[in-house]
């Protein structure tokens, strides 16, 4: 059976355009496994599947004309802008017209319009978003990046919980190691907050590991780290303008003088596979994980690449029944 | 008149070997405007400097046997070993025996030590340990990263008034713009607390633009970015972490095939001047601002080049009065 994915047309920096593109594309490579549906200015969606030479038939159109923007308060937005892409979008869900939605709009409305709308799983207090990020031994899932800034501790077990579930189900390893963000390894560090959830982890029956820094995003020291939106946000934000700057240097470093521009023809392939590694438009969207329904974010920058891959994570997601295991591992856990 | 600097000789993870090598090369290349003090093991340090074939005369030697170690409580610790090199190092400020102490041990201790020992400037509430990164503009600088994980909006007024002052003081450009890190930029956005010290930057005469987010701190939006010492350690170590991570992907796939191998040899200039920038051990230390003395905090993994550096830092702040223009700034700026 096909997956049936809800796109946001109008939401992202780069909406309708890119947006548009990237579900043409999702359809032409997944074509066998996907359903299409493009919520948005049903005027503005025609016109942009028009350009793109895109056959109608390929896609089911939801019109939804207001636009929820950056600058709109989310929960009230969500409360008024019944016409927004977003909340029809996940009305869509609720009503089991479809099975996932994929946005690159406000994250703040997508996360508020799902808990209002969609409601969260059994047992789950909290949503976050959990992203997937390289590291030396293979990948890091961070839990959560900014769904909400001010948790508490049991909060972040959830996250635990949920984010294991997800790196089972996406990278297929079980029973991962856990750790908590923090300023530095020993037990004395840390907002009192975080003391209390190294606490309540440690009594739970996850692989626990303790404290880890901000740098073991990316060594690898453990497969899932947990923290409050906030420090979790800033850690990938960061990543992101340092990768910009990084690449810019090397560039830059790299063209001066005959030698660098004659040494860059031959080290083109090489280039080419690193900034494929650090570009996260290869990683598509971030899962929101908690909520009763596949609702996927992705970064407000992405391009065409970073939907269609947001789309296979929705589609991942759905066929492999993630949130009947998320709801079955949070009735197992040691609390 | 020369400047006379104590170097923590214990502190650090490659202590003692590269902190009494940055020591021997400081003092080689400052050698007109430095007199260094080595703290720490007197048989230690002696037997290092043998070691060097360094001269006994150019140094002053003083003995503190004892070690604070990073599981140590670092309030607990500067109470109770008073013969650590910390403690001692920071008691020969408070002396007036030396002008400036630079550390790369127990960033705890020495914040807890300087503010115990040292006092703070008059009119300063907290200290804050502010550090200088590259950006796309230049410079940018981050404080606090680390000294205070739960301040108060008024401490970070504060730290945005001593960042400016510093700024000015090591890179000559002065009334520099002001942003607080948080996860957007919108008013809406971020905790009740960073709210209320966007209100409080907003009623000061402070060239303040408002939030920033951490991806920002590399695109160079403002020269001076403000946070919670947790919320910038996580942004300093993420980095870290990451340019890490980047030199390895970078270097594993220009090795990959002979071009790339061949391509290696042509570019190597370039990429050691791309190494030179993202080297934390270019920048040297990192000051703690607002308490009564000069006191730099060096990375805890320190070798020797960042150890010169970070030396080279303190004989700055202490030849253009650092401490005097904070205490001024501070007293003219409307809170």
């Amino acid at each position: 059976m096909k997956v049936r994915v809800v796109l946001d047309a109008m939401g992202g920096d780069f909406a309708p355009q890119e947006i548009i593109k990237g579900g043409v594309l999702a359809k032409k490579e997944y074509k066998k496994d996907l359903e299409l549906l493009l919520v948005g200015d049903k005027h503005i969606i025609e016109e942009e599947l028009k350009k793109r030479g895109a056959d109608f038939k390929d896609f089911e159109i939801i019109h939804a004309p207001e636009i929820i923007k950056m600058a709109d308060s989310p929960a009230k937005a969500v409360k008024r802008k019944k016409e927004s892409s977003i909340v029809r979008g996940i009305e869509l869900l609720k009503n089991n017209y479809a099975d996932a939605f994929v946005s690159a709009g406000s994250t703040g409305a997508v996360v508020a319009g799902s808990v209002l709308n969609l409601g969260l799983l059994p047992g789950i207090m909290r949503p976050g978003i959990a992203i997937l990020v390289p590291s030396l031994k293979g990948k890091t899932l961070i839990i959560d990046v900014g769904a909400n800034i001010d948790p508490k501790p049991i909060h972040l077990l959830q996250y635990a919980v949920m984010g294991r579930a997800y790196y089972k189900l996406i990278l297929g390893k079980d029973n991962v190691k856990i750790g908590i963000l923090n300023i530095g390894e020993e037990e004395t560090k840390g907002t009192e907050f975080l003391k209390e959830t190294r606490l309540l982890l440690q009594k739970s029956d996850l692989n626990f590991i303790g404290n880890v820094e901000a740098k073991d995003i990316y060594s690898g020291k453990c497969e899932v780290i947990v923290c409050d939106g906030f420090a979790g946000n800033i850690a990938l934000k960061v990543s992101e303008g340092f990768a910009e700057i990084m690449s810019k240097f090397l560039f830059d470093n790299l063209r001066k003088g005959f030698l660098g521009k004659l040494g860059l023809l031959f080290i083109k392939e090489g280039l080419k596979n690193f900034k494929k590694i650090i570009d996260y438009s290869e990683y598509g969207g971030a899962p929101l994980l908690g909520v009763n329904g596949i609702v996927i974010i992705s970064h407000g920058r992405s391009n065409a690449k970073a939907i269609k891959n947001a789309i296979k994570v929705a589609i991942t997601e759905v066929e492999r029944n993630l949130n009947e295991k998320i709801t079955q591992e949070i009735k197992n856990v040691r609390m």
